[in-house]
């Protein structure tokens, strides 16, 4: 039974972890016969958002607690994250992967993904251990492997190009598809970066942790 | 295609909507062809809990705001639910049905619905249109239809107990199956009061979901 790490990063698409694709993750490696355990960076959110209506909110929220909630409780801190105990890492997506695990959303080619996230996921990159990234989760891709790997967030010409400018080599690829990079054991798919829906998101999803585990 | 409205209670399990049962009843609407639409309570939560440590925090936060993150920004305020605009109602479960839906959590037998929510609920119950009860959730039953209805909450004796002691007709049920009530057009699954993983609470509330379509 392969183990599976996944790197959380707060609860709710436009502040953290897209949930919708988070539950897909999950479950999908679940149907599939593999354990999972959720990690995340135990850092202050880059900001709050009122869902309801965009606005940011006069609050403070912390990753790793809020990262709880679609974990259940069971949520660890990245830093206990041991690459050699697990056979594959998964990166859900939604803004705070573009936020807190990166600050991507803000600083675009210029961005630098969190240093205790960056170390976790590096350490399985140099293990050739298969790495996969969901929806804007793979603009961490080019400083994860610091070189050249093939990766899509599905056709957004702007971020592609943020994207390529930081060494990525993006190809375009349809909600309910995957993107492989066999030598670097990276797969990626655009969920919400191009679904209208769930099971949209679940399409592309499913396919990746198939992907990935295949890969283990 | 059926319309479906879907009242959710916050976003987490222990203070709010349980996230997997909300992602998972939404998920199954899209696969069985029908459309929704998600409301809240426009309240503030009973409190917010710390999911990491289980502890309470001292923040306060809102329903219905809190919802959005399940909903990805679409969901209206319960007030706005129009029972004739719809073919029927499903309630996820989490604590938030017994902590903010209802005061169950606290109170037990003597627990009161939130009046917005009581009213939507008997709105459809009064025009027998069908509505699904998922988890905690049936605790809210007998309020709802004045009167005895089979339920199930899965077969912990103490809630089935007060539950009881309200008027409704319990039934022990296992985590993969439901209770129907077909004259009241009552559905009722156990998900995570009984759920080990998101696959376990998949089965009964996709059955469910069918089951309430096909009660249509």
């Amino acid at each position: 039974m392969a183990k599976v790490a996944v790197i959380l990063s707060g609860c709710g698409v436009f502040d953290g972890a897209e949930i919708h694709e988070s539950v897909l993750t999950l479950m999908s490696l679940e149907e599939k016969g593999a354990e999972y355990q959720c990690f995340a960076p135990n850092v202050n959110q880059h900001h709050v958002i009122n869902h309801l209506n965009g606005e940011e909110m006069a609050e403070t929220r912390n990753v790793l607690v809020e990262s709880a909630r679609i974990a259940r409780g069971n949520v660890k801190p990245v830093t206990e994250l041991d690459a050699s105990q697990f056979d594959a890492l998964l990166f859900p997506g939604g803004f705070g992967a573009a936020k807190n695990l990166s600050d991507f959303a803000f600083k675009g080619k210029d961005c630098q993904v969190e240093p205790n996230t960056l170390k976790a996921a590096q350490a399985f990159a140099q293990a050739n251990k298969p790495i996969g990234f969901i929806c804007i989760a793979p603009a961490m891709i080019p400083q994860v492997y610091g070189e050249s790997a093939q990766l899509t967030i599905g056709n957004d010409a702007d971020t592609a190009a943020a994207i390529e400018a930081m060494g990525g080599n993006h190809i375009c690829c349809p909600v309910d598809e995957f993107v492989v990079d066999e030598a670097h054991k990276v797969v990626s798919t655009p969920a919400y970066m191009l679904a209208g829906n769930i099971s949209e998101a679940a399409s592309g999803i499913r396919k990746l942790v198939s992907k990935v585990l295949e890969l283990v």
